[in-house]
């Protein structure tokens, strides 16, 4: 089966905006067993909206075009597709009431160009928008079943996650079931990931299991998958395989973040953290504050950018900085048990580093980093280099002494 | 003219990544007069390859080519689209050296199957990679340009800016020159931004000027361009009107960040700065950090979380807690104040409200936030309701304070 993703907007084509459409789309149909075929972006104009649904419809079984069906004079996909597939428009008096509801709800008068929303090719299955005023659209096109969305991400999502995959999935099941998860690991490589996982999964590739990997700087995912009978217990089984072996690197699994696990780890074992952050500037603490519930577990977090600040904020002696320099071992080791004692919790992380681009010598080159671990018993300190640009050193820094402090709730 | 971006990579069809090169080139490409066509993204075979560079080849003149270049075994997008072309390949030694040094430089052995990487198509230009191995290649195909970029951002990005963009403007001239600019905006929405500048621009774009919006949520760019002879001064007549117009809220252009303005501004006033941040979680602190040069005007960071911590650290008073709650005008204002008298700088700002989803109250609804300024003369809060999701309650709260700090910087 091909599926073919078409964005429209010209703003994509700019490179005004980031497509996260496509990453949604392609990453919500891949964990259903629908492997995306193509993804294309083109301007919202007639012609090319017309000339790559046109082609779409010669390969592909399933076309989801996104975008263009808001009240604007460039939303015009409704239009062009409705022309294409020689379909007459048709006012919706539903879709007019829903609209006009919409409007109502938050005391606004209704403006009269958001009624061409209404407008509904004949033939075409109108999906409610829960979230907005332009309705979803699946109608046939040729041998194909064509589907539109509106265009913001608050709209889209829910409307595809909640009616249109399941829709998808009752148009074009599959004969034998699918199965997949997906892993997520730090600290390790993705060729050594994959190496650590080859033999003990061979036996169940012969048997069907796909196993895919995916890098980025800091983290490998494994995908492993299969289709067919008995899937699921196919996946199960190398799922198990898969995290026994890589148990000291695999967090979590599906969207779980590593900032996540932490604070369900703090949580759950009623433990408390502090922070002292010079080079991540605040970084960490952001993340952690990302994760609904952080409040019960972070106590505070101290960004002592400055040797003034490391010192009057975390009690650093100014003999340790003035000996060692403010990016070295005992300057990481005093902020993390300066933080443990100010903040009075369980944990405390900190991390001093050159983020570069500027500050580097021979000796500590930029991407050099200490990170430091205090416990209430004990206090260990990392050394890193982490030659990256600003921002993946942070996260890879990040990923590094969050993985440690994970080591540490686990074990 | 068309230009057509062909991205692979079997991750971004199972929604493993963001697919962050159609933005960048799309972006560097519109910056210098070029608007992409059309972008498509296909799985790493052979087929899709080949399929897409041939229907490419039937419509653009210019195609670029991102992902495959590299050693492993998924890396096939050179030989296929040699193969295609009917070209043979031949090792390149100059390559194999580039190859060889790049792993002499970092002491490590060189493996063997990276020397594929210096099988070139013949007839093709080599573009050298000076971040990493593969070399960036470009091949007529048939009656168009054909160029290769190596996966990696950080490798793509630099032989994009640096050594592609000037090949393309030197083969791809423009007739009667281009012009464009991006302004960058904050503190005020789409359309009313657009209806600030409609009648005072409506002159100029009868003389060709382009105008176009692009809102994200807190942020407002305004693109204006122009082609032909005198587009030059067409957009810098533009810009002066809307820079006055826009004054208030108009803090940059191109790629600057609000980050980049207070770190400068703060910089060549000689002024420092101090944070206390609640609900933010030391966002703030992160994005200011983002910035080198920080660390001259960046004095620290109170990431206070807890009650306690706001007493302990930023000395808020045990009676202002109680008595408002610590999402309140008063606990804001200690909290700036406390930050200015610790981190002893010229400014500091405060943040203090609730992220959500939970914790709102019918008097504090959730996305209630108060945010403090504090210079050594006064102090001045204000509050606002930001309900969005977690991370863009952050974003656009940061937004919020950091305009109000940047709007006294430039008093």
């Amino acid at each position: 089966m091909n599926i073919e993703i078409i964005n429209t907007g010209s703003e994509l084509l700019l490179g005004r905006v980031l497509n996260t459409h496509q990453q949604f789309l392609c990453r919500q149909l891949a964990d259903a067993g629908y492997e995306v075929t193509r993804q294309v972006a083109i301007a919202d104009t007639g012609e090319a909206i017309q000339e790559a649904v046109r082609e779409a419809m010669t390969r592909s079984q399933l076309i989801i075009v996104t975008g263009g069906l808001g009240p604007t004079s460039d939303d015009i996909t409704r239009d062009k597709i409705a022309e294409l597939l020689d379909c007459e428009l048709q006012e919706d008096p539903e879709v007019v009431e829903h609209v006009r509801s919409f409007f109502t709800r938050r005391n606004r008068p209704m403006p009269d160009r958001t009624r061409i929303q209404a407008m509904i090719p004949v033939g075409a299955e109108v999906i409610v928008n829960h979230h907005g005023t332009a309705p979803g659209l699946v109608i046939p096109a040729g041998e194909s079943c064509l589907i539109m969305l509106p265009g913001p991400p608050r709209e889209l999502r829910p409307m595809f996650s909640m009616q249109i995959l399941p829709l998808i999935q009752d148009r074009f099941p599959f004969a034998g079931g699918f199965a997949s998860v997906t892993l997520k690991s730090t600290g390790v490589g993705e060729s050594l990931m994959e190496e650590m996982l080859e033999e003990p999964l061979s036996e169940l590739r012969k048997e069907g299991l796909i196993v895919g990997f995916c890098a980025r700087t800091g983290e490998v995912d494994i995908r492993l998958a299969a289709t067919g009978e008995g899937s699921k217990e196919l996946v199960a089984r190398a799922e198990r395989i898969a995290r026994e072996i890589g148990t000291d690197h695999i967090y979590g699994s599906e969207d779980e973040t590593l900032d996540q696990k932490i604070v369900e780890l703090l949580t759950s074992q009623g433990k408390t953290l502090s922070l002292a952050e010079s080079c991540t500037g605040g970084y960490i603490g952001h993340r952690i504050t990302n994760i609904s519930g952080a409040s019960a577990v972070l106590m505070c977090g101290l960004v002592t950018y400055s040797d003034e600040a490391k010192q009057k904020l975390l009690g650093v002696s100014a003999t340790t900085l003035e000996a060692n320099g403010a990016v070295s071992e005992p300057v990481a080791r005093e902020m993390a048990e300066g933080a443990l004692r100010i903040g009075g919790t369980d944990f405390a992380i900190s991390v001093t580093g050159i983020a570069g681009p500027t500050g580097g010598t021979e000796e500590k080159p930029v991407g050099t980093v200490y990170m430091g671990l205090a416990t209430k018993t004990s206090t260990v300190v990392k050394h890193r280099i982490n030659a990256f640009d600003r921002e993946t050193f942070k996260f890879v820094t990040a990923q590094q002494i969050l993985e440690l402090l994970r080591q540490e709730l686990i074990r």
